[in-house]
């Protein structure tokens, strides 16, 4: 049975194993001051358009988020993000341990729009209470987003400008980068991203690596110390070339981005069938995650054809579930299973 | 040139990074919900002797301690620690930054003595200012220590009568258990730790793993959302299964121990070398680490002949240094480099 | 022109100011170790129906809610709190910088309700998700609410009864604790709420005394240490018998009570002769807090006989503004200003 | 019996006690956004010899610590302090909670000298080893110290070219400042520590208020959004001008000082009557605390004349005990107790 219920659950890539494999024989210095770990950042920077930043590598996402977000803020100061978004519904808590209020607004589309970060803001400005409110300071967003929707380049451009107005540091969390930016029609780029936040991370455990983020820190402001922090909270990993390895064999010819383009067409290729076989779903998403409400007939039927992730069941009785495809998944596959969904019961 | 400096500067032993391998078409439920986590588990629960426990895999050491201690104590509890132990001064205020407090008391042999613990205890006992002063409730040891030296049996058991009457946790960072429990001689074995902890690692990192570390919960009262606080904290891995399979493949057959005995061994021979050149020793270590006093033409001498970690001047003038063999230390070279020894200058 | 804007803007009541003068010539033991404190707690237990309790002399408010809930939580569990209560949305972020998260739900006349509160503890429970999400453990609830509206016996037994439920505490900010069980119809005991609740408070800054506020703790559970962290965190007095003092002046005879119900007297006189004027009020309270919604004129008219509280303007252009009696509220004033009313604009 | 065991065991001087029953009537503006603190800041600013500063007003002495620290570093940053000082042994860990490491350096008579730091510091800046320790940023002195001695000009000069030389704040915890700067010889003024200092406290509590510390924040660094953690942390006072008021009260005229000069000079007859009848001291201090090494005769003795402090037995059996005086000894009966002294048992 076909597992699309994450895109997480195999290894690495075969350049990756093998890039693994081929060091066995060779010995490193520790904590990232080896040559792979400089060739990737290298490798990352060059696709900057020019831009000055510093790359940090990171073992997991919920790490990469607490150790920036705990290291850019003063004790007072709060962080603006969706109410979906991953630091608030699924890391329990953790940008809360570091000290640090979450402010969390209705999503659109799983998103936040300026026009909301603009109005948190300024009812803050406004409140004339800064000695009893946090202060907002930065702007967490995820693209993708929980959800499979991702920011167009405006939308990305127009936060950035209540960013700069309201003295804000914008943060996008890219677990899953490489399917957003190799999606059809994206017109978003690296070096756009180096311009328009402060800080992102590129997403390796969920696009092809065997774990591993690699931080961008672009505003000099949050370079300070971090590596300190990072080991201060239990993120510095003793084999840091295991980062640094992985991310070059990535970086280096594209292949971060050809692996997440096929899985984007394969989501696609999914898609299409299902909406074909009458499926509804829940936000329209162009990237590898898929999100169906389905009926219990429809449910079991698919059940029996692909391990996916259950979200819950609506009000309506209807059950909203992930496909998702991923670096790994064979296109074989997703073909016989497209197949098989013209028997999809009807809701 | 040989590189000696340290215990993890090459990836993983071959078994290892053959299992991994060979799991490169299998994919698998996330977040430590796979075959291998509770097949490593029970391999590692089957060497305590019967004793209950639970294991959860983390990713790195200084994440094992400080989540650990973090997850162990209430806001106004304090750990006990060697003065030179490492989260007291190698892992950047780890402990700290989760809000408590360490008392460092001074080293005998790198090590805790059980007077020693119980002096501090009792001192914070008869104080009569348990309003103003933290109260101490978890000691930490590390074995082998910072440098390398080991508890015997007789001294774990004895401070464990002393954790006991005084209501203190007892935990052991066993970054290096391999070593320790391998060396010719150790009259302590996982079950010992079992019975004599609340909580001790078993280090994977060091000892032939790619990374990771089997932190084994003895003390219910220890495992108590210990995976919410492990996420809370950054340090779940998604994809689990790569730490309980690396530790899988090291516990099923006892390749463990056999990695660690022959690091040892080829320990004690640079160690009888060295003693043989006139060599002068900063402690006396059993283990895989070794720590030379040596004059400036001996640090010249060694420096041509392998990399090794410097740890400062003495006030007399001479380097304390660290050389240090592990599961992949090729024992040709080891021989070879006892025998350039011989040319080693006098002081 | 009389200040109506909140009730902690005069020193303190006269009983309490000519006990602190009376101690002039005296000397006490430092931190709580005094005659005054024991007095004062003996008063507040025998009030509590034999209930055993702990009673502990806060500085402030906020520096009560945030100890109390820093003590008794572990750091993955959270507090479950109206959207308007004051730790959520007035306290500057003072339970996240203790590490924990407060999960908001929205208010229902500006209190939780036992369902809103179930349905919360019951969504954590079938999530299947405990490792990602913080484990809620703690109920805050304020009555007075902000907002003036009180909880009645029945609604507090059925929260209660939720809280055995699904094992959570239950915490009641009584910051105008006294406001609440003297006004006219009220069911609720100072013995009721040792026998409903795990801890609360008895506010004492605006009900007479210059400032501190007694908290009760009921549960033993959250008795443990808490001088220790209350030192920790700042928040004890050195000079602790002012406390005592001051509680036992308000406590051995009543005086509390009766200070509070001359205020809510006074306020619901305020609220009949603002009813006759044709006011609108946000929400109907009976306590000595009241809230209206009132017109550009209609705020013009107050501000010119009264100080009050404003608290933004409406989406209709109406101000929502607060008119606060206290125990210092001269009743000649009130008498003075309802007759004025009668002249208030008509919207 | 006279009370001798510390200075915060009387209310508060007649002319503070004055000032608040004459507030009786007035009410005031809550959160000190009051005229008394307004004016009591001035009139503390007046006394900087020009120097440019904020003045915050405090509830209490480790509050105060606790705040100002928290405020100023990020979190891998960390304090040096001396072994014996207030925030490394008697608050309860409140430092390690805000998540910083106190780096403890062995006092000489009980203060920090500048080549100690100088050492630390430099220590830290040739480690190479800044991923791994946490950077100290800020010294922590407190004059007079935990056993009553001080710091001269010179050696506050001295220490504050290290600090400067090493990027490090310069915080001094003034909770007896007054009974140094009024002590005979005394070579320092409040002008010389707003040059000196980025920050500093006038203790208020042990100098005739009844509550309250006034933090003097000179650096401008140390002044940003300070209110908003305050309060975050609990430590705001609603009714601010309490504060405000007492302190305006004690500095408006010089008897915030004519009050210490008194007790000074009170401790010194005391001093020199002890030392007249044979009495050793543990160190030479010259302000309101003395520190005596007395043999079990002698505490006898002291013991049926005054309540003092003990301190702990010596290895070689005696007792260290403090006798303190304060704003509110009265002359006769240290007079008196000079008189008995010369009946002191010799050893």
């Amino acid at each position: 049975m076909i597992r699309l219920n994450n895109d997480y659950n195999e290894i690495a890539c075969s350049e990756v194993m093998a890039a693994l494999q081929e060091t066995t024989p060779c010995s490193y210095p520790g904590y990232g001051a080896d040559e792979w770990c400089q060739k990737a950042a290298q490798a990352i920077l060059a696709q900057l358009g020019g831009k000055d930043a510093e790359v940090q590598f990171m073992i997991g996402g919920t790490q990469a988020n607490a150790t920036l977000i705990g290291a850019a803020l003063r004790p007072w100061q709060s962080v603006i993000s969706a109410d979906c978004g991953h630091i608030f519904a699924h890391e329990a808590g953790s940008i809360e341990y570091t000290g640090h209020k979450i402010l969390a607004l209705p999503a659109q589309n799983a998103k936040l729009t300026a026009k909301a970060i603009a109005a948190e803001a300024e009812k803050y400005r406004q409140s004339g209470e800064a000695d009893y409110l946090t202060e907002p300071k930065l702007v967490f967003l995820s693209s993708p987003s929980e959800y499979g929707t991702v920011y167009s380049k405006a939308e990305l451009a127009e936060i950035r400008r209540v960013c700069d107005a309201y003295h804000l540091y914008l943060y996008l969390d890219g677990a899953r980068l490489g399917y957003w930016l190799a999606m059809p029609g994206c017109d978003v780029t690296l070096a756009d991203l180096a311009v328009l936040t402060d800080a992102f991370t590129i997403g390796g455990t969920k696009c092809g690596a065997m774990f591993g983020e690699a931080l961008v820190l672009v505003n000099p402001a949050l370079r300070e110390h971090f590596r300190t922090f990072r080991k201060q909270t239990g993120g510095t990993l003793a084999k840091g070339w295991l980062l640094g390895l992985q991310f070059y064999t990535l970086f280096q010819n594209g292949l971060y981005f050809s692996l997440a383009r096929r899985a984007d067409e394969l989501a696609l290729q999914l898609k299409a069938a299902l909406r074909s076989a009458g499926c509804e779903f829940y936000l329209d998403s162009c990237t590898n995650q898929q999100f169906l409400l389905v009926s219990p007939a429809q449910a079991d039927f698919l059940a029996q054809r692909c391990i996916f992730e259950p979200l819950g069941t609506w009000p309506d009785g209807r059950q909203c579930v992930r496909l998702c495809t991923s670096w790994s998944t064979a296109p074989a596959r997703i073909e016989a299973l497209c197949h098989e969904l013209r028997q999809l019961p009807r809701a």
